[in-house]
């Protein structure tokens, strides 16, 4: 087979951009390794930056998300048994978030682009990225038990952190930067309305908490929990307790979560990544193969988000003008962004997670900062900017 | 002897206490432990906060700082080569800084106190604190040989970290919360003009260096160096050299500093502590104290002033009404402004440092933190507002 563009993976970052590339003219085929039914159900997050709305519509996948997406105005920040509200458009200048569960994202992506689109397959293996630094890479993979070959003029590697795409930047040329958090995520989808109208973070004594939500009936909450905790060891009763006191009001006291039937349950690692250079020869990554941040701001999705939609602008330039300049540019322009959303991520976890290695001092410290952000407007845009979303660049 | 408030501490918190007393017709006996010449010669910061300045002035303290102190508008941070310059006034309404050196405070304090205002006794060293719970403590202390006793209404410790009073107030009550660097500053001071008319706070590969001033011909200058250095290691030429290193500009490879001869030279470590409560009784502790903070944001000597600007109207409100209300809020108002400015410290001192331990990510997220502070007005004026003071509560 003969492609233009090769996509590794399947996801929200490869299928955005065979839609963005499809709507530029450009001929993709995209390769997942798994099937239609588990990547259509995979849980992951669900805010999102003005950026990646728009980049979904323009893909032309936007008509359910604006139907059925929640736009949230706000989070509010709870310490201290106190509730403090982040009001984003009083402070970004009119920005907001929408909240719309990734896994309908890839839902409405995929329904599209079988459709109308270049080939998708499912359970489609590569094994191998042959020809990285030449003009014609060939991308070898295994599909229907039959060894394919699929030759092309660009591979994006769309397919996580341990994908094949990665591995085909030699080692010699890849540095990856890491940092692991000494706790994990306990997550629950709930079959009850959510706790409140917008998300709470809640840091407090006994470790953070998150009131998130999927629908206006469902609700995602999550518990910090030490890292290589058993989900088996939270029965549901556990769970709720939990989040009752961790999410308490002081003035509020009889106040209680309720509760509903937990469909869903498992603990996140919580780990920051960053692989440099973004691009090799003729193979760029794109989210999650190129960076992974910690779940708290919600930027995972919205960063392989910008890296299509830069990748997207870039092939369409090239294919346009000949030049090759926003391509040579792509590793340094995502990074650039990439590094801003790995600040943010780590400091918002830091935040607002019980460290078991903070001292007295680092705990009271932790809280000056918790008291900045709902006191001072600057510190409070500060947060809001980053998380409604920072610019993508060409 | 007698008096209303017995001062420990003839450093810059003890003696503006003892003037704004003085001026509000309250009777003060301050002791310090260590001779005139000795005072009046301590190096210590001299970057002030628009609270501070007022309260000098209003001290009746403000004329030579109004007629020799620099009033900046404005830092230059300078990373990767280049510099990035923080426009105070723009970024908070108006607000900047005086360089005006402490020693300099210290000396027009004593002036104006010896000529005109309560006793200020030198080389008088304070042994106990006895009755912090009753209503009539009395300070044993030895002058000229002799032992005294000074009874009282009131004790302010102004007497720093190892001082007298903080000790006063039993270990049972105290809690002190304590942070240390893993690195120092080797200070200078210089015969040579300043490298710039504003600070540059430098942060490179090689570790931190600050540019500060004390007067249009004299600098003072600062290297980050390990724990434990030794000055007799750095003979002047390899301080110019590593200066040189540490302040370069990318665009400007030829620059280098007027280099002058050395006048001083010296090693300070880096700390951070608090401690809870500042009142104990009739106990009350003000400046180093009660809270240290590394010199990075230029804290030390503007909390003490506020501590003593809040204690001042509070022993002033207590003589006018009768109430102790704003004795009895003493603590708690001073430390939530004591631990924002701990925040801050803190947060300007990990920014800006090389720290052994940190990861090649950490390094990353630190060179991040930088360019939001140098593109994003939100996050310079967080920065600005905190290092032109943030408010002085009453």
């Amino acid at each position: 087979m003969r492609t233009t563009v090769a996509i590794i993976g399947g996801g929200p970052a490869g299928l955005l951009l065979a839609r963005l590339l499809h709507n530029a003219g450009i001929d993709t085929v995209t390769l997942e390794a798994r099937d239609r039914v588990h990547v259509e159900n995979r849980q992951r997050a669900g805010i999102l930056e003005q950026g990646t709305v728009d980049a979904l519509r323009s893909a032309g996948a936007g008509a359910r998300m604006d139907r059925e997406g929640l736009v949230h105005h706000g989070v509010e920040l709870r310490f201290d048994g106190q509730g403090h509200r982040l009001d984003f458009p009083a402070l970004t200048n009119g920005r907001s978030v929408m909240v719309y569960a990734q896994t309908e994202i890839v839902k409405d992506l995929i329904a599209l682009h079988t459709e109308e689109g270049g080939p998708l397959l499912f359970e489609a293996t590569v094994r191998e990225v042959e020809g990285a630094a030449t003009d014609r890479p060939i991308v070898h993979y295994t599909h229907q038990g039959k060894d394919q070959r699929l030759t092309c003029d660009y591979v994006i590697g769309c397919d996580g952190f341990h994908g094949v795409a990665r591995r085909a930047i030699p080692e010699s040329v890849r540095v990856t930067f890491e940092r692991t958090y000494p706790y994990s995520w306990l997550g629950i989808l709930a079959d009850t309305p959510p706790v409140y109208d917008e998300l709470i973070y809640a840091h407090s004594a006994r470790g953070f908490a998150l009131a998130s939500m999927r629908t206006p009936t469902v609700s995602r909450l999550y518990l910090q929990v030490p890292n290589g905790t058993d989900p088996a060891d939270w029965p549901d009763e556990r769970i709720w307790d939990e989040l009752d006191s961790r999410l308490a009001l002081t003035d509020d006291p009889g106040w209680k979560l309720a509760r509903g039937r937990i469909s869903a349950k498992s603990v996140l690692p919580m780990r920051s990544s960053v692989t440099e250079p973004m691009r090799y020869g003729r193979v760029f990554l794109a989210g999650d193969a190129a960076h992974i941040v910690p779940p708290t701001g919600a930027k995972g999705l919205n960063l392989a988000a910008s890296d299509v939609i830069t990748l997207a602008r870039a092939l369409e330039h090239a294919r346009d003008t000949g030049s090759a300049e926003l391509l040579d540019a792509y590793s340094d322009t995502c990074l650039r962004r990439v590094w801003g959303a790995e600040h943010f991520s780590s400091t918002m976890t830091t935040a607002l997670h019980q460290d078991p290695a903070h001292s007295p001092f680092d705990a009271r410290l932790q809280l000056s900062r918790l008291r900045r952000l709902a006191t001072s407007p600057h510190a409070a845009a500060e947060l809001a900017e980053n998380y409604t979303g920072l610019p993508i660049s060409a």
